[in-house]
């Protein structure tokens, strides 16, 4: 009796300490070429390092070709009868966004808008980048370099509201942004790669490379969706270089953090404050949504080429496509209106949006990330390595994924800053840009401080 | 100590009879309304029940019009370097297949070939459907009435090369077919309907009251995909009408079934045959295979009428979205070549179905079969009702799905034939379309066999 009850408490302590260790080892950083080449063919002997003025134009020929397609498409079928956005993008709905943007969308003063920053295109690691970068009147203030990353289906477009915000004094603050708010490789202006591989891993080494470039060697980041996942790989590989992260879409991906999710939803408290339990639980909740949303991650993850042919030459196939996805991301409970949730945005934001995905053809490019992300071991370890960047967090009510910082803090080990707000959606820079840059600016006054203490 | 082991005993004979009355329990048939309205608008007093004949058109406004959008269309992202497609639709290969459509393709012929059957149009349930109906130069046979449905994206044009075979009488049989091959609604030449939940248990009472329309009480199925599913409620609804049910993708999706499954995975000897366990076998690859093609299901299933307005102005479009299904569906493995597995099916074969959703935009109303069919809760408990139909199950080489005939006797407990082959795929009427009707021929000399020796 004795001796069975021996055996079964080692064996307890045993898969105990096994499954701890499994869980909770960090693996080794594996060996990353921070220089690979994603330009066509071999790498040459020679890099044109040089950084190109560029200007945003959307030319004639691609205005009328847009408008001819836009007026010479077929009759949609209308939704079915008292459904709203239930089955997908309302048909109705979507003809009077389509007739605006051929009718009344101003293709020339929207990139006029665009234009008012500078922007610029250069070559890292054989592909062409394009970005704005808008250098502040310091006004006796501190001038702290951050880089601005988006995601899918964005570019930098996606924060010409926080830009000015950014780059503007506040009395109540000794430091200000010079802002380097970039196109991830394959959106928006910048080039797309036509070797497989360039995962959202590979891609934070490119912006690290692009920093450098621009005389950066340390510099702070603030990023959402895809944008997130490259600059917390950049946190993980890069932890010196990382001043501070500023993340709108924080998501801890190890082992560990999955086990709590699950514990959590058994014993919620242990996981997660009362007040927010509603956003992570029931889990069969949080499934159904995505289970529900999900459908073009899943599609993007494995058949991006098919999905991208299919709307490469179809603007109103791409921007029913696309709006969809946003108004859902926007909100998730109005799928019972026309909008489904897209009215949470102005109409132009969204247009430029689209308009910059059409202009330059990033359809496919861009959803490659998904699959990419999905394919090498890499990316795996890393996510598993914790990261001792100073970190803020912050969590829009209708982001597409919420985790309590118990679970975030697997990953993210000093998170010194984090809100929780009941207001606003996955893009944040469009939707809420004041709370967004507010957050922002707080942040960094606890990245100041965490420097401080820890490295003086 | 024996008072625990009793506890312990008779909670699990408790949990055990539980269980298995819970995974066993046929549920009663729900009341189903065998007329509902489809139609817009109320059912009115009077229906039009006219039979009227149909040819199909494929007209110049509409060849002239498709040809101009594929002259039009812009240039396609080339495949990722050393890639063929295994990121979805290969683009330099889609061009090929676009040129030979826009140059090649005889659409006036493609239209007469199938025009070479009788083609008709009646109003069932307030829905214009179409079929071909073949009556047979009897020549002292039986003849027997034998319902085709086919599945997504198809239309009765799979059916064009195994309509003369079941129509041309066989020295060895003394029986030969009348041959009625519908458009499912929304499918094909099919009106769909504008009202949420013609799901395909209803579709199968669509069809059901189609044949008796037709003169036809009794009469035998063939069927895959979706129709094998619609086909399936039917003989769980109408046991009694469907005189024998040939299905070349044969599903059972009962819980005792799933759970079959699952435990066949630890000892599955208990659950499938050797030589064909592979096919099940182990689970992990039929997750990864689904997981790796079933985007477009999960998409359809959500956001039909998305992908359905994005499809709809743009036939290279359309086509590169449904020939990377087909190719797929019609062999597994060949995702490491430019064709994806098309190459099994002619290419004249693909254009037709392409063209007949072009030519009718049925792309969103044929993809809305996938939401609906998991909306009602009636269809979930028809799942569970076993029926008596004499069965026969025919399990091509590349079947999205493979189940051995002990779990699909849980729904079809008269498996009366059973062949598995080493050839063929998806669509059986196009790629094995001998295979496909010798094994008609004989599974109905088995139909008829068991009808005898049961009701005689």
């Amino acid at each position: 009796m004795l001796k069975s009850f021996t055996i079964i408490a080692v064996a307890a302590v045993g898969i105990g300490v096994g499954t701890n260790y499994y869980l909770q080892r960090v693996p080794d950083m594996p060996k990353l070429d921070l220089n690979r080449w994603w330009g066509d063919g071999d790498k040459p002997n020679q890099e044109d390092e040089t950084i190109r003025p560029f200007k945003i134009i959307f030319n004639d020929t691609m205005i009328d070709d847009l408008k001819m397609r836009l007026r010479n498409r077929r009759p949609y079928t209308r939704p079915l009868e008292g459904m709203q956005s239930e089955y997908g993008m309302n048909t109705i709905y979507l003809e009077k966004l389509l007739k605006y943007w051929q009718d009344e969308y101003r293709f020339k003063e929207r990139a006029d808008l665009l234009n008012r920053f500078p922007h610029y295109k250069t070559r890292v690691q054989g592909l062409d980048i394009h970005y704005i970068r808008v250098k502040p009147e310091a006004k006796g203030k501190r001038v702290l370099p951050m880089l601005l990353m988006h995601g899918w289906p964005s570019s930098s477009k996606e924060f010409d509201k926080i830009i000015p915000m950014l780059t503007t004094p506040r009395d109540e603050y000794d430091f200000i942004f010079e802002v380097i708010a970039v196109d991830l490789p394959g959106f928006g202006f910048s080039e797309g790669t036509n070797k497989p591989g360039l995962d959202p891993l590979h891609i934070g080494i490119l912006m690290k490379n692009l920093m450098n470039r621009l005389g950066f060697e340390k510099f702070y980041v603030q990023a959402g969706d895809w944008g997130s996942q490259a600059a917390t790989h950049m946190c993980t590989v890069f932890p010196d270089d990382i001043l501070g992260f500023h993340t709108n879409m924080p998501i801890s991906i190890k082992r560990i953090s999955k086990l709590k999710t699950l514990i959590g939803s058994l014993f919620p408290s242990l996981v997660v404050e009362d007040k927010y339990r509603h956003r992570m639980y029931p889990l069969s909740d949080t499934f159904s949504y995505l289970m529900r949303e999900s459908a073009y991650f899943h599609l993007q993850a494995t058949k991006p080429d098919t999905i991208g042919a299919a709307l490469t030459d179809t603007p109103a196939g791409m921007a029913a496509y696309i709006f969809e996805k946003i108004g859902m991301a926007s909100n998730k409970n109005q799928l019972h209106t026309p909008h489904g949730g897209l009215e949470n945005l102005a109409l132009d934001d969204l247009l430029d949006t689209v308009t910059i995905l059409w202009a330059n053809d990033r359809i496919t490019t861009s959803m490659r990330i998904y699959a990419e992300a999905f394919v090498t071991s890499e990316i795996f370890i890393i996510y598993e390595i914790p990261t001792k960047v100073p970190t803020a967090v912050i969590k829009f009510l209708h982001e597409l994924i919420y985790q309590s910082d118990f679970i975030l803090r697997d990953k993210f080990t000093n998170i010194v800053h984090s809100t929780t707000l009941d207001v606003g959606g996955h893009f944040a820079g469009l939707h809420t840009p004041k709370e967004l840059v507010d957050d922002v600016f707080e942040s960094v006054v606890e990245f100041i401080k965490f420097h401080e203490k820890n490295y003086k």
